[in-house]
């Protein structure tokens, strides 16, 4: 292996990332989801370089992959160091797997240079974030936090398979799960380092930036009925179209979020059995709705929702929502915020602070201990989940020192 | 059976159609779609029907059942009157049957009566008018008008069967159908009676009108490609969403028709694999322009399509336009016109003139003889295409009275 004398940590983890991409669910591209033949080689592959550098292994019973390092006080508490190895379809190779490797690596360099830390240094691996085989996220995560929910075992993928069925064929026990729950009196905190999947790192030309929050979110999905008809004979004045309310839906939604900390977002759109000599009757559309302060999120959705309701009223159609997602903002603890801050600084570079608008593993340790994250910054525009996603192997390295210094500087007690 | 006095003929001819509706190709509802069981079962039915009214009855090669009734002149050229037995989907029971069941009780009175009439009669009934099967119309109208393109035998259904072998199957054969063509100089004429499958004459309280013309068509395929993206990442203002951008189409399309003589539908409308966290990257949506008007039709497709670049442009996104029909609007002959007013005036009625948004088997006769359409009213709004599809027994009565009036009174000489 040739080293990068000037990033030799992002020089290894880039290699690292692309061993790792080359399991895929298909020939080409990366598809990696939640116990596929993929998912399970990645698992084995990261045990192996975990084991390598002297972290004592286990996958657990919800397929995690745990490398974990020993203080030498007996009293230590236990830092978790994670991100997650599935990935959504036709993936890039950083979303998720760029924390768990910069972890390794940097577990590797603490050893290989004999630090003993304040704490127990536990790097995760979680096996499921991103809900594509079961349309449930954090499998991982939500078990090692304490927060899985067994009534999701019964949940069936797109070919039948239960969630409970597919961890046994892969020679798990799900009745274990529920002992995978940390207790909040043996953990000192959890760190993830995660590309930023934005332009905002991009647009101000640093590195790396400290997540203030993990943005609140609102998900509805809508229906709006209105009365089909021939293309060719209903008047304009007389037509109940669905499509072109939910036409003047998205527009509002896009112009109602024009405002700092909000997005909105029409990304699922559906005429039903819609055909180009028919008046659409029916049309199915989803808002994503996000931001860092839920005052502000929730006072969007009361007024888009109105409005739904108002354009439905005026071009003579229902508009029915149905809310299926109400999360909170979640906060990282000023404490670890300050520490990532306190390392960029002395790496030399501007402190960024930025909230992610994307939901990460962190989520779940927000209740349990003090949660801190790192964003990397990502290339081509910022853009994620998609083969163009990109990461400059100086950013990755100046992002592995920071995680270092923090783990180095940091003393629970 | 019970005859309304006061309506002999409509409430004979509503019984026929509900006679007709009872063979459909799913349990509940109406599905005829061409040469299914159902399909075959109706052409018997009607050429059962026919023969007992004392028409000389053929299935041709194309699935038309052909009546004949002969003038007793030797030297008489022939007027059609047909429509279409083949349905849509789900469909009501008037659409198309109407039309044949209307000729055929007549054709029944006439010879009840003894009526000789200035030319030959044939009553026919179109074996495929609504392009479901094969995603292409007219099959059986454009054999008799000699438009039948033989480069169809070789388009498969959804099942992979051939159009001449699904003939075959039925046991036609498909080269016969080329010599189905009439020649121009043995046509007096072609009428079709059909419903409005529109408002207007329900908003007029008129059982009855004369078409003026069948609408002309410009059908566009419309891709827009913008930049997929994190529905929680990517700030408004960076945004290039293309289903928002085709939100802004819509609405300018609708907006842009909104004159007399003038409809544009938006009716197929999709975000390919879209998710509700995803900004769509690309929107695909259908273009469905018409008027009575050639010129009007055609200013408003040159507005629409410049408006779509400028929406496109705009937003950083690009609009990629396919044209998949460009049809000329087709007038109805002023002497038919005539002398569906004319019957309608004696029979008591005002006559209202008016185009028909759809397309008809009469199209395929414009260029070939004197073609006239009568519309009857619809009830529930004027729907159609829909199990909703009504009309009331003493319209369908005036307009096979007004048939009766015009046969009666029309000579080719």
């Amino acid at each position: 292996m040739s080293v990068d004398r000037e990033a030799p940590f992002g020089q290894r983890i880039l290699l690292l990332a692309d061993r790792l991409a080359a399991w895929s669910e298909t020939p080409d591209g990366l598809t990696c989801t939640f116990l596929s033949p993929a998912h399970i080689a990645v698992a084995n592959d990261i045990a192996a370089l975990m084991a390598a550098t002297g972290l004592v292994v286990t996958i657990d019973a919800a397929a995690n992959v745990v490398g974990r390092r020993a203080s030498r006080s007996p009293q230590a508490k236990t830092i978790i160091v994670g991100s997650h190895y599935d990935t959504v379809r036709n993936a890039g190779k950083y979303d998720g797997r760029l924390g768990i490797l910069i972890a390794l690596v940097i577990a590797e360099h603490l050893t290989q240079n004999n630090v003993d830390l304040h704490f127990d240094l536990e790097v995760i691996a979680f096996s499921e974030e991103e809900g594509v085989r079961f349309s449930t996220s954090y499998i991982g995560s939500s078990a090692v936090a304490g927060l899985f929910n067994p009534s999701l075992f019964d949940r069936r993928d797109d070919n039948g398979v239960s969630l409970a069925d597919a961890l046994r064929a892969a020679g798990h026990n799900p009745e274990a799960i529920v002992a995978l729950a940390r207790r909040r009196e043996d953990l000192a905190g959890y760190l993830e380092v995660h590309i930023e999947q934005g332009p905002a790192l991009l647009a101000e030309s640093l590195p790396v930036g400290v997540v203030t929050e993990i943005s609140g979110n609102s998900r509805f999905l809508v229906t709006v009925e209105g009365e089909a008809g021939h293309a060719g004979t209903v008047p304009m004045a007389d037509r109940h179209d669905a499509a072109a309310a939910a036409a003047e839906i998205i527009l509002m939604v896009e112009q109602r979020c024009r405002q700092p900390d909000l997005l909105g977002t029409v990304g699922w759109l559906s005429v039903p059995d819609g055909a180009i000599n028919l008046i659409p009757g029916r049309c199915e559309l989803s808002l994503d709705i996000r931001s860092g302060n839920d005052a502000t999120r929730k006072s969007a959705v009361r007024n888009i929702l109105t409005n739904i309701a108002g354009i439905a009223k005026r071009r003579g159609v229902t508009a029915a929502n149905t809310e299926v997602l109400d999360a909170a903002a979640v906060p990282c603890s000023p404490r670890m915020q300050e520490a990532f801050a306190a390392s960029i600084a002395r790496a030399g570079y501007a402190v960024r602070r930025l909230p992610s608008g994307a939901g990460h593993d962190a989520v779940m340790f927000s209740g349990l201990t003090d949660i801190g994250m790192l964003f990397v910054r990502c290339g081509n525009g910022g853009v994620s989940h998609s083969p163009r996603e990109s990461v400059d192997v100086r950013d990755v390295d100046v992002a592995a020192r920071v995680l270092l210094d923090v783990l180095i500087n940091f003393n629970p007690a």
